[in-house]
């Protein structure tokens, strides 16, 4: 089975000739409440009449469009509305591939969605996000793919990627299509607001080629220099985390994404600008920017999001109209998708009881019945990546316990170290100078101390480039190690553990699966492979979640009981965000005041 | 003086530059009220930093971007709004050039439109359209140009234009640049719903371009085929009489623009949909569609429109987004225009006393301060339409008082015959069959009978072709006769009048302007040259609205009471309106049932 998406002046003709009556519609949904996000109306006994992937007729009375062949579904009074959109996601926080993404979003009623594959991008540059893009486009998302433009996060000199981003790549990204929509989040907003050249260079690139520029400012709202990087062209940003966060960037001609992900549980206060400080509503979104597989299994997609948005006060129509109608109005292409009208994609879902449940039982997308009670009923093409993603683990060579060993100038006594200290349920690590223990010329860590090493291994280019540090807050009660090639944003093989035997065993495991986690304690080896781009699951959704539950299970089995732990331990590596991190070259300190250093491990007087 | 809109991409860093403190902003305005359309408030003790032709920055202070030579404009607790935009709007109305429209609108609060330059298509074709746009660009206005859709309006074999305009003219526009912004309104609705190959081919034309597609829907709301024209592609129209006209539209995904010209008085009741219906208002937008010189001088522009929103009940901000940024939205520029916005162009204006009043005092368009408390500061350049433009009237040889006899079958006695009667205040005429009488040959016409003799006569391609038919309700009370250049929409030399004699002068006059307006009667002759395509004047909008006003009164002195009785005249050889009219090729009869015919003067047994 395909989906195709024409374009609407492609379908004209016979979108004109369905609704007049001279062309037998290919599906029609008969007697509904339409939830009709554009007039902010909820209408009782409405049609739809769809001529293959678009919306031909809405109006009290189809029957002039049924012909012999036409798929009839009686709504029978249930709500029909717009499929749901995710304004800033990032499918690969699912671990996921875009196929199977769209297999456990499209029962939940997501129809389509605006995607920042930047991690794929650190691994593989222009080509992933492509290789990304072609796998959506065979999926019955309407999918729009954003160019990553902070591609490596800190810069070569920090951290070793696979690949780089400036602005000609972005020019060459937008001739991709039009559903390369838009610059995804600009998280160099320093960068931005100081001139740096290559992030106006990208962003200049974006609006010469008609595209939109997604933001990401975490300087508080109030700061003088919010306007500075509107003044850039930055017209959309998800990083919301009070209701002043939304007032400030909506009245700058932003449209704010309250976020509802995994770990990020935005929605509940940024939702106050509009139910308590009255804010218009139609340039809020709401988004899920990273939600786990588990997450997505266990809660929702954007059901979930809009179910939450309603419950704290927003009228229903208006929290449908946050995930539809603005998010399409955001990125131009209101024409094609976010409310049901003739000529729009025929992306709609059916939703049983209180509109509040958001309680979906059917989905159509691109005018085919593809979901029904929670469950994929329709097939979706396979979509291959080549083997040259599925080998990206390029290790110097295999790695063994003297890799973790850290050596030391002196022979025996104790030195001040640099360590990273994690903070539960926040992205920033605070950095702490403890006085360690060498012995024999090595640190001693781990030996009962609430210590692990923490180790990065460049894994894209087989530069044998690595570094080892201490961490502080794993929680590991027993012998454990933890290895990942999921370590935001350059995803090198990350490695924390207490005993470098273990650490080894780890990262050998995800070197042997190419990509993936890997938690090893004395009852065994727990894998969850990720051999796409060392990112994604190649498996299915339904097992991909299994797996990622099963880490999350052996890490809180070890002591370590952090909330959304792999997420969390994954952003150790991220070279741009306070206080303390580790690339694989070196410990990296980042501080408003003095940027970002390369700073050694043992603190000299 | 110039007016530079520079693409956003061109002045990003510039921008920043100036927002971040590093080059002082070309003007500021300090302390006002902020109207601010995105978030639906009015915010105090505002500022504007501007750079050129853009808002660098929206904050409390801009004291940081304030150098030596930057101009300070103190807002001392005045509003300060977005420039007004009108989204739908026929600059030839006005019977101005682009330059004095300009001129006439700025001082008024009005920095941008959205205009259908249908009228020169029929002249000139695509090239005046052109013209209109060079025209445009060089004033200070966001001027964007909608091509025309329906030229001729009725077909090659029911009247003579001069010119022709079909897909291949309208992919042709949109290559000019991306001023050129959309379709205009796509009169012939009934070929769309139908299946018409050159207006899909049109639509497709324009959506293949990125473009808008407008409409001009005048069946029914309730009518079933409404959404069949929407399914098209359609997503704007003007033709909105009722609240249902305007609910309907909404709910079907349309913009639905409520008109308020000199003679269309529609607001009062369509803006109900919003007031009293509770529609959501994002998707209704402001327009004046047709406003005379005199109107403009004696009502306003969009400040009366949004002044006259306001009296109906709507909030003043909601009427100020009305006229601003759902404008913006609805032609995708919502990121150049319609709101004050870092990054936005500074289009500007500073309201004294009450917002209910839209009083404008100050008009900054693309940065630059143009009008004062109603007057013009800035000169605008001089643009010369070619000599071709203002030689435009080709009638095969002079007019004389003979072409207007109607020579009869009969020698004498009376014939049955078909007459165009005039209706004041409606679009359409009545077909009425009266007997006349006939003497020597000629039907008699216009002795104290209440009737006027009525010619059109070719006057684009020399052809010689002519028709004289009958007209009843003109009203005049002496020997009076009018020709006039602008005869909607092929713009032929349209001659009516009680007298041959008379006829003939007027018919002379208006050849010998080489375009224009003339009314003669027994005191003389009152001229209103129009001579740019026939269609506008040469003059100051000064001069231009004291001639318009003359013929007016000339009209009316002759007996001639018809509201805006120009207007109405003009509108006789529109060929696509029920019920009788008259063209170069003869009467034209127009029926929901029959369609267009060419009807014989004399009705046969």
């Amino acid at each position: 089975m395909t989906f195709e998406r024409k374009p609407l002046a492609d379908c004209v003709p016979e979108l004109v000739a369905t609704a007049r009556g001279d062309r037998p519609a290919t599906l029609v949904i008969t007697g509904g409440k339409l939830v009709n996000v554009i007039s902010g109306e909820i209408l009782n006994g409405m049609s739809v009449g769809i001529q293959g992937g678009r919306i031909a007729y809405v109006g009290k009375d189809v029957s002039h469009l049924i012909g012999e062949d036409t798929q009839v579904i009686d709504a029978n009074g249930k709500y029909i509305a717009p499929g749901l959109l995710d304004g800033h996601c990032h499918i690969e926080s699912t671990q996921l591939t875009a196929t199977e993404f769209a297999r456990a979003v499209l029962p939940l009623g997501t129809t389509g969605g605006f995607f920042d594959a930047h991690e794929i991008a650190n691994v593989f540059g222009l080509k992933g996000i492509k290789l990304m893009l072609d796998e959506l486009r065979g999926t019955p998302l309407a999918g729009y793919m954003q160019v990553a433009s902070c591609v490596p996060a800190a810069g070569p000199e920090f951290e070793t990627t696979g690949a780089a981003i400036g602005p000609e790549e972005v020019a060459e990204a937008f001739t991709w299509g039009e559903d390369v929509i838009a610059l995804g989040e600009v998280m160099n907003f320093p960068g931005v607001v100081y001139g740096d050249e290559k992030m106006l260079g990208e962003i200049q690139a974006t609006l010469r080629a008609g595209r939109q520029v997604d933001g990401h400012f975490t300087w508080p709202s109030s700061d003088w220099r919010l306007p500075v990087y509107a003044a850039a062209g930055v017209t959309g940003d998800h990083e919301c985390v009070t209701a002043e966060d939304v007032i400030e960037r909506v009245r700058l001609g932003m449209y704010a994404k309250l976020r509802r992900g995994s770990a990020w549980h935005d929605v509940a206060k940024t939702i106050t600008a509009h139910t308590e400080h009255g804010i218009d509503p139609r340039r809020i979104m709401l988004v899920t920017d990273d939600r786990s597989s588990e997450s997505l299994r266990d809660e929702g997609h954007m059901d979930f999001v809009v179910r939450h948005a309603i419950a704290q006060g927003v009228k229903p129509v208006t929290a449908f109209q946050m995930a539809t109608i603005n998010t399409a109005e955001r990125f131009g292409v209101a024409r094609d998708i976010g409310s049901i009208t003739p000529g729009s994609c025929a992306d709609i879902i059916l939703l049983d009881g209180n509109l509040a449940d958001v309680n979906v039982v059917l989905t159509i997308a691109a005018g085919v019945v593809v979901a029904e009670n929670g469950i994929m009923t329709a097939q979706l093409p396979a979509f291959t990546y080549p083997e040259e993603v599925r080998a990206s683990v390029h290790l110097a060579q295999r790695p063994t316990a003297e890799d973790f060993i850290i050596t030391t100038p002196i022979a025996s006594g104790t030195l001040p170290t640099r360590v990273i200290k994690v903070r539960e349920n926040h992205v920033e690590t605070i950095e702490r100078i403890l006085t360690l223990p060498v012995e024999d010329g090595k640190l001693q860590v781990g030996q009962g101390d609430g210590l692990c090493k923490i180790a990065v291994l460049e894994r894209h280019k087989g530069t044998g480039n690595k570094s080892v540090g201490v961490v502080e807050g794993i929680g590991f009660h027993e012998p454990a190690a933890i290895a990942m090639t999921v370590a935001h944003d350059s995803h090198n093989v990350l490695v924390i553990g207490n005993d470098d035997e273990l650490m080894a065993r780890a990262a050998n495991a995800v070197a042997d699966a190419q990509g993936g986690v890997a938690v090893i304690t004395a009852s065994g080896e727990t894998l969850f492979p990720l051999a796409i781009a060392g990112l994604m699951s190649a498996e299915p959704f339904e097992i991909a979640a299994a797996q990622s539950a099963a880490i999350s299970t052996a890490l809180y089995n070890a002591g370590c009981t952090l909330n959304y732990a792999f997420m969390t331990l994954s952003l150790l590596a991220l070279a741009v965000i306070p206080t303390l991190r580790i690339s694989d070259k070196g410990l990296v300190r980042i501080s408003p005041e003095d940027g970002i250093q390369l700073v050694p491990l043992f603190v000299q007087d």
